[in-house]
C-alpha cells in the first residue's frame, strides 16, 4: 500500500470539494442567506484539511490496483463526511448521521431524503444538495483524471474503480483524454437539457436543480411532491433526458464521431430501450382505470418507469398506490438499472444480459452436450473473465443486500419498507414503497439504520468492490 | 430424443404410482371410509395408463443427458397429475388445478396447501397426502433405479437430474448400489423417528404422518395447528430428526462405513449445523419476550429455525407474528436450504458455500492480483466446472424468482404475501410470511397464481435445469 499517495490524493479530492463549495456559497450570497457564513466555514474546513494532507509528498508515485479501489472508496466516504457539513452548520439537519446520509444520497446520485418538508429549506442548501448529485454523476475521479496531471498507470485504476458496468470502456487509448470527453458530453448535455426547462417557463433556480438531478440521475427536487407539480412540458422532457443520462456515453461519442451504425450496434442500449418500452406500455395498462385517460397514464408511466429504471428517483405520482403488478415491475426495474458507462445505478443491463445469455447458453448445452457456444454482445464475444466478473459482482451484491435487509429489520419496520429501502438504496435509485415511498422518507429508521442504507448507496455507487477491498482484511496484509 | 423409452419410463412411473395408493386405500379399509373406492379407481386409471404406456417397445435404449432431464421433468408432472385424482374423486379437492397443486405440493416435499381445514378430510386422504411426501423426499427414480433393470450408463443421468446438490455424490461406484445405500438409510432413520413418536404416546395415524413428513422435509400434518398442539418432547424429537433429514446422506453412510474421521470433515455439515445454532440463538433473543421463559423460545426457535432451514415447513407458532429480525432471518433460511444430498430443498448449503468463497477469492485477487487461490470445500479443490454450475443456477433461479412474483402479482395481494409464497413454494418449505404465513394458506391466489406456484414447486424440487430444458427449444431441435 502506498499510504502516503492514497492520503495525497484524498488531498485533492478535498481541496477540489472546498472549490466546488464556491457554487452554493455563490447562491447564497445571490439569494442574501445567512448560510453564507456556514458555507465560507465549509470551504475553510475543506482546504485547511486538503492543504495538510497534501503536504504529504512522496517520490513513489506507483499504485496498484487495490490502491486504486482503496483510494476511490476513501474518497466517497470523505466526500460525504466533509459535504454533510453545510447541512449541520445551517442547522437544515442537525444530526450528523442525517445529514452523512443525505450528502452521501446525493453524490452517489440517489436521492433518498430523511428531510419530511424540503420547501423550508434555504436556497443555497437546496443548491448544494442537487449540486452533489451532479457532481458524483460522473464521478469525482474521473474529473481529477481528467484536469490533473497525475501519473500515467495509476489513472486507469482509479477510472476502473468509479466507472461503472461489468468492463471498462476507454473511449480512446489515453485516460485522460476518455475522461475529458466523457465530461464534455455531460456538460453539453446538461447545458441543453437546461435550456429546455427554462424554455419551458421553469424559472432559473429550479431549473439548474432539476438539472443537476435529471444529469445525475440523482432525484433530489425542490419541492415536497417531487415533480409531480410541474407541467406536462416539463415532465416530459424530464422523461426524455432520464433515459438519455441512464444510456452509455460512448454511444454519444461514436454519434459525435457520425459512427452512426456502429452506435446501433449496441445490445445494451436495445435492451435498455426495450425494457423501457415494454415496462411503460404493461404499467399504462394496468394503471389505466387510475388516471383520468389513456394518455394521463402514458405519462406518469413513461416518467415513473424511466426515473427508476434510470435510478433517478424523480415522481409525479404516488406510485405507492399502484397496483402490485406495477409495482412489482417497478421493484424489478429499481434491480436492472441504467447501462454501464451512464450517469444511472443499479446492477446494469449489460450485466442482466450477460447473465441471461450464461443461463441460455447452459440449457443449450444440457440438451446438447457437445455444443460449443460462446456469449456474445453487440456482435463480440464476451471473455470469459467477464462473465466470471459478472457472477461474482452479482454474489457480492447479493450478500450485501442480504446482509442490509437483516440489520434495518432491527428497527422492526414491514418487509416490504425494510426491502424497498435496501433495493432504492443500494441501486441508488431514491424512493422505495410503503414506509419509505414517493410520498414518506428515510427518517423513519434509526441511527444504525441510517448508516447501514447510508453505505448502501456508497456500495452501490462504487458497485460493490471498492467498499469490499476497503473493509477486507486481505487489503491490510503486507 | 428417445421419445418412446421417455414415453416407457412414464408408463413404469404411473404403474409405480398406481402400487403406491394400495398403502391409502389399505388405510381406508381399515378406518372403514367410503374413500376405498375412490383409491380403487385412481389405482385402476394409473395402472391402465401406465400399462398402455408399457407396450411401447423400442430396442434403442440409449438415453442422453437431455432425455435424463426431460424424463424427470415429466415424471413429476405426470405423477403430481394422476396424484391429485383421490382428492378430486373424494370430493376433498374439487377444483383440479387446487388438487394439482395440493399433490405437487405434497410430492416436492413442499407442504404449501389450499386447505383451509384439514381436520375435516378422511384419514386415508390425509394419508396419500402425507405419504407422498415420503415418496418424493428421496425421489421417485432414484427408487426406481435402485429397484428396476434399468440399462446401465443411462442410470447416472436420471439421478443426476433428481438429485439435490451442485455436483452428484454417488456413494459407490455402482448408480444402483447408491440408491439402494440412499433408500436404505432414508427407511432407516424414518423407522427410528416412528419408533420415538410412538414411545412419546403419539397414536399410530398421526406418528406415521409426522414421519412422513419430517422424513421428506415436507410438512403437511394433520392437524390445523401443525405441530404446536403436540407435547415438547414430539416438538423436540420432530426437530432433532428435521435436522437429521437436512443433512447429506453419504455422511450417514461414511458413518455405517465407521469412517467418522472423514465424516466430520464436511465443510458443508458444519456450516449447516453453525447456521441453524447461529439463527436459532438471534431468534431466541429477538423473541424473548414473546414467551413464559427464555426455554419456550429457544424450543420455538429451534423448533422454527430447524423447520424453515430444512425446508420441512412445520410450526409450531404463528411465527408471522414474530418480530422483524426473526421473520428476515426466517426468509433468509428459506433460500439457503438444507445440504445437498438431504431430503431438503432451497438453494443448498453447499451451493452458497461456494458462491460466498467465490467472491472472496476474488476480493483476495482484488487486493493481490498475482494471487493464485482455489476455491475449497471439505479439503478438496472445486472444479471451475462446478463453479459455473453453481452461478448458472443461481442466475436462473433468480429469473424464475422474479418472473414468478411479477406473476402472482396479477392478483393484486401485497408484495409480503407475493415475495414469500414464491419463496416459500420455489424452495419448498410450505408457509410463507402475511396472507401465505403458518396459520393461512394458499387459497387466496387465483387459479393462475396457484398454478404458476406449482411450477415454482416442481422446479425448485428439481432444482430448475431439468424444466428448463423440458421448455427450452433448444430440446426439441433436431
Amino acid at each position: 500500500m502506498n499510504y502516503k499517495r492514497i492520503l495525497h490524493t484524498l488531498g485533492i479530492v478535498l481541496c477540489f470539494e472546498g472549490a466546488l463549495m464556491i457554487a452554493p456559497l455563490i447562491c447564497a450570497v445571490i439569494y442574501k442567506e445567512p448560510e453564507v457564513l456556514d458555507f465560507f466555514e465549509c470551504i475553510l474546513i475543506c482546504l485547511g484539511f486538503g492543504g495538510l494532507l497534501l503536504l504529504l509528498k512522496t517520490r513513489n508515485k506507483n499504485l496498484y490496483s487495490k490502491d486504486g479501489f482503496v483510494i476511490v472508496a476513501l474518497s466517497w466516504i470523505v466526500m460525504s463526511v466533509f459535504g454533510s457539513l453545510p447541512f449541520v452548520f445551517s442547522g437544515s439537519i442537525p444530526n450528523f448521521i442525517d445529514a452523512f446520509f443525505e450528502t452521501a444520497s446525493g453524490f452517489t446520485t440517489t436521492g433518498a431524503s430523511i428531510i419530511s418538508n424540503i420547501e423550508i429549506l434555504p436556497k443555497s442548501i437546496l443548491f448544494w444538495r442537487s449540486f452533489t448529485h451532479w457532481i458524483g454523476g460522473m464521478g469525482v475521479l474521473v474529473f481529477l483524471v481528467a484536469l490533473l496531471p497525475l501519473s500515467g498507470g495509476s489513472n486507469l485504476y482509479l477510472m476502473k474503480a468509479e466507472s461503472t458496468g461489468p468492463s471498462v470502456s476507454k473511449l480512446v487509448p489515453k485516460v485522460k483524454s476518455s475522461a475529458k470527453i466523457l465530461y464534455g458530453i455531460y456538460i453539453g448535455l446538461s447545458v441543453i437539457l437546461l435550456i429546455l426547462l427554462l424554455a419551458g417557463g421553469m424559472n432559473f433556480f429550479d431549473a439548474i436543480t432539476h438539472t443537476f438531478g435529471t444529469a445525475g440521475t440523482g432525484g433530489f427536487g425542490v419541492k415536497n411532491s417531487s415533480v409531480a407539480g410541474y407541467s406536462s412540458y416539463h415532465q416530459i422532457v424530464i422523461t426524455v433526458f432520464m433515459v438519455l443520462f441512464g444510456i452509455d456515453f460512448s454511444v454519444y461519442y461514436l454519434m459525435l464521431l457520425g459512427k452512426f451504425k456502429l452506435m446501433l450496434q449496441s445490445d445494451e442500449v436495445k435492451a435498455y430501450i426495450g425494457i423501457i418500452l415494454i415496462s411503460t406500455i404493461i404499467i399504462c395498462i394496468n394503471c389505466v382505470n387510475m388516471f383520468e385517460n389513456v394518455w394521463v397514464s402514458l405519462r406518469h408511466s413513461a416518467f415513473q418507469v424511466s426515473s427508476i429504471m434510470t435510478t433517478t428517483g424523480f415522481s409525479t405520482d404516488n406510485f405507492d398506490k399502484w397496483p402490485e403488478l406495477s409495482k412489482g415491475i417497478l421493484v424489478l426495474l429499481m434491480f436492472i438499472g441504467a447501462c454501464a458507462g451512464s450517469t444511472g445505478g443499479g446492477i446494469k443491463v449489460s450485466r442482466i444480459l450477460i447473465y441471461l445469455k450464461s443461463i441460455g447458453k447452459e440449457i443449450a448445452i444440457a440438451a446438447h452436450p457437445k455444443l460449443t457456444k460462446k456469449i456474445k454482445m453487440s456482435g463480440r464475444t464476451i471473455e470469459h473473465e467477464t462473465v466470471r466478473n459478472v457472477n461474482v459482482f452479482m454474489a457480492a451484491y447479493l450478500v450485501v443486500f442480504v446482509v442490509s435487509v437483516l440489520f434495518i429489520s432491527l428497527d422492526n419496520l414491514d418487509f416490504t419498507t425494510n426491502f424497498t429501502a435496501v433495493a432504492a438504496t443500494l441501486n441508488n435509485i431514491g424512493p422505495g414503497l410503503a414506509k419509505v415511498g414517493p410520498t414518506e422518507n428515510f427518517s423513519v429508521y434509526s441511527n444504525f439504520s441510517t448508516l447501514v442504507l447510508t453505505f448502501d448507496m456508497l456500495i452501490g455507487r462504487l458497485e460493490v468492490f471498492p467498499m469490499l477491498v476497503l473493509f477486507s482484511p486481505y487489503t491490510w496484509k503486507k
